[in-house]
């Protein structure tokens, strides 16, 4: 007994874990994810995967407490994973999809950016913590609210999606999700080349940037690293944009704890750092010693998450 | 049995309601704010109103099941009030100083904005929804976050405090609180005069606002509501900043129901109209659908949410 799969479903590859309560991760792997519009395709292969692993542990599948799935896409209260853009998916109760198809219940399934919230806030940089939000940093930007280890939903399943919180409301150019001055324009990897290729346009100053033929957000909290003016300059700027969008979250929710993952918060420190000091203007003195902490769990956050969909009811 | 007290402690009165369970709010009242920095002075007033009032209904204090405050500061999940600035005091334990002072116990302490949340949730307009989000739009903007049934405080207090996000990242007149471009600079009752006269500033095309000797936020609305040109762009663009400030507050809670109150929300649809439909384009297309209503309880909200504060425990 208490064994489960934490499933996270990615646009490229489905990363399994599987995992016993007490013993954690047992063992991981990664599968293709077949691309196209019948999400049935994708849950027949998670199915052989399913059992190939069974039979190598010798674990029967009355063992297994249940599945947890975590998907690209938001998915509402009661279960509905709706437009997974770049799997190819309409909308689809996935859980109940995977209950009939894998025979195994129950099958949970949330959106893989709160499915992370939920693995840092269990296993990760939110242990021992109550609540905890988490912004992923990474193509896009991601985030999670979780609540004395719950993710909080919401009651159209948007809750946690701070990437797409306006931050500048005379923006013209566009996000990817079509409003205007979304942070993620700003702050995922993607959105710091755009700020720091205006930045090298508009000014003048000499700066280790210049040489870079495909900048890239590494290249920029190098720059900030090393003392780049330039670097830290913009380094500065998009600081500003997460430190007012976490300020303004903060007045919503107020979580014990503020966690920074994804790709770019590789950088450590020397980003948190920047995103702290930016931080603490924005809000009332008494909530500027509010905690921040990097992610832990890097690309293992959504297996891990999606176990504690099982282990946490 | 099944009485309470339900407190609402403003800077200049201190609203009084006392209820049974069942039979809800059987009397109200007010009292005089006593300023100065002792709160024992303001307690030792309730405390002869409490007792004044349970002789008149010829019920023991035995009886009473617990007495709710609401006071105009920042309130911590541990209870402690901090630094009440419009009556002029420090950091306190008013529940613990008011179960001493009274003589009755529990007594519970609330942020005032957040109680007005609570009361609009269990008496308001928030009856049969799971979770709520409440601003008022008054002399300030207020806020409260209620989740079945009870206020989402958040580790230091601050989670509500909607009128404090930051909407123009560009704002170089301070808000009231120190920050630059918080909501409350553009959409409290004073925030929408203060944008009404710049437009009248930069603007030429005639107005019935240009006949006003001291303009108002009623008068602001009283113009829309007539279809003058001026007051409909300055509407639009304060109810702008109102949806992108609660399509980010969405995009982290995701509530059931948004609630808009305060003495601006008498303009009544018109302006609740305007604000939904500044929210829509701000989020995703399935969110677009989220429920807005006006405050029902009006200034009745803190005593219904102080007396709820007991009752729902």
């Amino acid at each position: 007994m208490g064994y489960a799969f934490g499933i996270d479903i990615g646009g490229t590859t489905v990363k399994m874990g599987f995992f016993q309560k007490e013993e954690g991760l047992l063992e991981k792997w990664e599968i293709a994810t077949q691309k196209g519009n019948d999400p049935t395709v994708v849950l027949e292969d998670i199915k052989v995967a399913i059992y190939a692993c069974l039979e190598r542990h010798h674990v029967s599948k009355e063992d297994v407490e249940g599945i947890g799935m975590a998907a690209p896409g938001p998915v509402t209260e009661g279960g509905l994973l709706r437009g997974t853009v770049n799997i190819g998916w309409g909308d689809v109760y996935l859980g109940k999809e995977g209950e009939r198809i894998f025979d195994i219940s129950p099958v949970y399934i949330a959106n893989d950016a709160r499915v992370a919230a939920l693995g840092e806030a269990i296993y990760g940089a939110g242990v021992g913590e109550k609540s905890m939000m988490l912004l992923t940093l990474g193509t896009g930007i991601g985030g999670g609210v979780v609540f004395d280890g719950t993710i909080h939903v919401g009651s159209t399943g948007v809750a946690g999606e701070i990437g797409h919180c306006t931050v500048d409301p005379y923006e013209t150019a566009p996000c990817s999700c079509g409003k205007y001055g979304c942070l993620e324009q700003y702050a995922s990897a993607t959105g710091m080349v755009r700020v720091a290729k205006r930045f090298l346009a508009e000014e003048d100053m000499p700066s280790v940037l210049r040489d870079k033929e495909n900048l890239t957000a590494k290249d920029l909290w190098d720059g900030v690293t090393a003392g780049d003016p330039l670097s830290l300059m913009i380094g500065k700027h998009v600081s500003r944009l997460l430190g007012i969008t976490i300020a303004n979250a903060c007045y919503v929710v107020d979580p014990d704890l503020v966690v920074i993952g994804g790709g770019v918060s590789a950088a450590g420190e020397v980003l948190l750092d920047m995103v702290i000091a930016e931080y603490k203007p924005q809000v009332f003195p008494h909530s500027r010693g509010k905690k921040f902490a990097l992610a832990k769990l890097r690309n293992e956050a959504g297996i891990y998450g999606a176990a504690a969909l099982v282990f946490t009811v």
